[in-house]
């Protein structure tokens, strides 16, 4: 099965957006297993968006659109496609009180084009939109499949994966449905976990593993297919399990959760504040664990000491510790994790000190970095980073890092409870 | 003149990058007055890409090619082009030589088929490639004009500009040379700006006014054709004070400025060390200023009061005072930038508070923050804003206002000296 995704608007045309969302449907249709042959862009033209459909049922099997479901004139996907499948376009009673439901709450008028908004093919399967009001549909005609999508993301996005990949998979005549699970891998990068899992990757084909790297972090999706949730689950269980057997230690945490997320949830769990003594990373630490709403009761605070005399200043670094072993040394991660800690009040210190670059700093080569982390009572850990980015890479793979080591030290306390 | 860019590339189809060469050759193109009316993506698949020739060269006048240049055997842009418009491929000298300085510079073995990079259609014109190894060519064939870039947006971009746009120019039989200088905009919205300037917006012709709203930023391109450079100059600086006349207040810098860099440049030229204290930020601001290489003779450091306590027990602000006029407020925000300053002995001190969400703090509304600025034996002088964003995006906002009201800060300095 061969499919085109479509685009219908003419910012597309203007760059004055990106087209994500063929990204999005590409990533999602080659987990299920159907080739995308062609992504195409029009603009809001009904004469060329004809011939892009002609051209489009000639080459695949499966056309997906996205865009011009809107109620202004320019938003003619819908009146063009029935146009050349020869269907009307009736009023969805469903789509329509959910569009005056939607004004309600708004508290603002529903204009009459809106109502163009509940407008689907006669016969169609209309796919509900619960993020938006246009409604999307999904229809088959002479071999070909139809189906159409709002352009907003965040409205495409929740539809695909719930209205229009149930469609597919019954086009597909399978009758199982597909889940799917996360796992979010730091401190490896993605050539080494291919590696390491080259085996389990190759010997499988349900669950598939996809592995996918981003800017920040390193993902395996786990998708499977069975008859039932309970049957999806327990294969993703298994493949999981082997995957934590030999790459568990990089494993933070599985689908929505982030780095910061995570260690937001640990301190919350076991009752610990935080304070953090920061140089190179001159606050970003501090600034991603606070993404995390409700952190204020675990997070105090902390110091940001990014000139050198501000360590013995502020801190109280000992000023022949800094001779003896330098600004970028475990021993001054170590210190500045204590001393935050103590100055603070707190249960866990944080320090983290390093040359972020252009420049080597204070004798030690750029991506030289070094954290400390210590609990009350406890001797201080401390962890050495030899990055190879630039500056702005270096200081927030730091700060990462921090985050990652982080989580695996609130484990280890967690499991020793 | 109508164009079609089409990006050759299996990875796009199977969603693993997203398309962002069409966006940008979108948007240059927009500018020269060359309307784009399709963008196509298709696979390395010889047969697929002579398809879409055929039916983009009944379609367009400009094919624009993206990616499938490099040196491997799924790289076959060249070869299928060639076939299709009946021309064959020489090695040209000049790229050739470039490859090899490139292998030698990097220490690393050229192979045989990095040769194949040099490859470049019998007649055309070569697009020089600055920042990579594979040259890109335009050549025109029965009235088809056909452009091939590199697909990584590092190489491609710089090769747009500097080789494709003046070929782009001679077909469109102009003699101009055009020139571009941006303008960056904090503190004004898209709408706001565009409602301001509505009338040189809609006289312009030549140079050309294009406003363009990022994330984060808002901005203005200003685009002149000239015949020399120091006529299109000419042509922009006048445009440039006009614009400045109506909304100079909101410009904090041109080009690549950033509000960190342009911050950190008056920071640096003015000779004064700064110190900040955050609170809800939670160090966002200090970490943005840090992005700066050489900030660390500007910004000292300072300190992160997440906590309500620890703005009274890091930074003695008099519990009477939070009493009094809360916790977010003017007061408090002053408060935290003279005690900063006093404790890390700079000369300006920054105090960041408000309420980001999801609840309203202290009894202020989500998305209310006050900023304090003082130097040295000045009275501090305070901002609020009134933000509508979700609680990340109003951290982020008012780490940003800050920069931005820091930088009118010393720039009013500037000019009192």
């Amino acid at each position: 099965m061969r499919a085109e995704i479509i685009a219908v608007g003419s910012e597309l045309l203007l760059g004055q957006i990106l087209n994500s969302n063929a990204k999005f449907i590409s990533l999602r249709l080659a987990e299920i297993g159907i080739d995308v042959n062609y992504h195409t862009v029009v603009g809001d033209n009904p004469k060329r968006l004809e011939e892009v459909i002609t051209i489009a049922k000639g080459r695949a099997d499966v056309l997906i659109f996205t865009g011009g479901l809107g109620p202004t004139k320019d938003d003619l996907t819908k009146e063009t496609i029935a146009k050349q499948i020869g269907t009307v376009l009736v009023s969805d009673d469903t789509a329509l009180r959910y569009i005056h439901e939607h004004f309600e709450r708004s508290g603002r008028t529903m204009t009459e084009n809106n109502k163009k908004q509940a407008l689907v093919f006669q016969g169609a399967q209309v796919l509900a939109n619960h993020t938006g009001m246009a409604p999307g549909m999904a229809v088959e005609n002479e071999g070909t499949h139809y189906l159409l999508l709002p352009g907003p993301p965040h409205e495409m996005e929740p539809m695909f994966t719930k209205e229009a990949t149930p469609y597919l998979f019954s086009v597909l005549g399978k009758k199982e449905l597909i889940k799917s699970r996360v796992l979010k891998f730091y401190g490896i990068g993605e050539a080494e976990l291919e590696f390491r899992i080259q085996d389990l990757l190759e010997k499988q084909t349900n669950p598939t593993i996809a592995p996918l790297a981003s800017k920040s972090a390193v993902t395996l999706r786990i998708t499977a297919k069975a008859l039932s949730e309970i049957e999806a689950n327990l294969l993703i269980d298994a493949v999981e399990k082997e995957i934590r057997s030999i790459v568990g230690e990089f494993i933070y945490g599985i689908d929505e959760d982030t780095l910061s997320s995570k260690a937001a949830e640990l301190l919350g769990e076991s009752n610990l504040t935080l304070a953090a003594a920061e140089s190179l990373t001159a606050g970003m630490f501090m600034a991603e664990l606070a993404d995390e709403p409700g952190i204020s009761s675990s997070l105090s605070g902390g110091v940001v000491v990014y000139n050198n005399d501000m360590k013995v200043k502020q801190l109280g670094i000992e000023e022949s510790l800094l001779t003896k072993y330098g600004v970028v040394s475990s021993e001054c991660a170590a210190a500045l994790a204590v001393s935050v800690m103590k100055k603070f009040g707190t249960d866990v210190g944080i320090g983290i000190t390093g040359a972020a670059g252009p420049d080597p700093h204070d004798g030690k080569a750029v991506g030289t970095v070094w954290i400390g982390i210590v609990a009350l009572g406890e001797a201080p850990k401390t962890y050495k980073l030899s990055l190879s980015g630039l500056r702005n890479t270096n200081r927030l793979r730091a700060s990462q890092f921090t985050l990652y080591y982080l989580i695996q030290f609130l484990k280890d306390k967690k499991a020793q409870n």
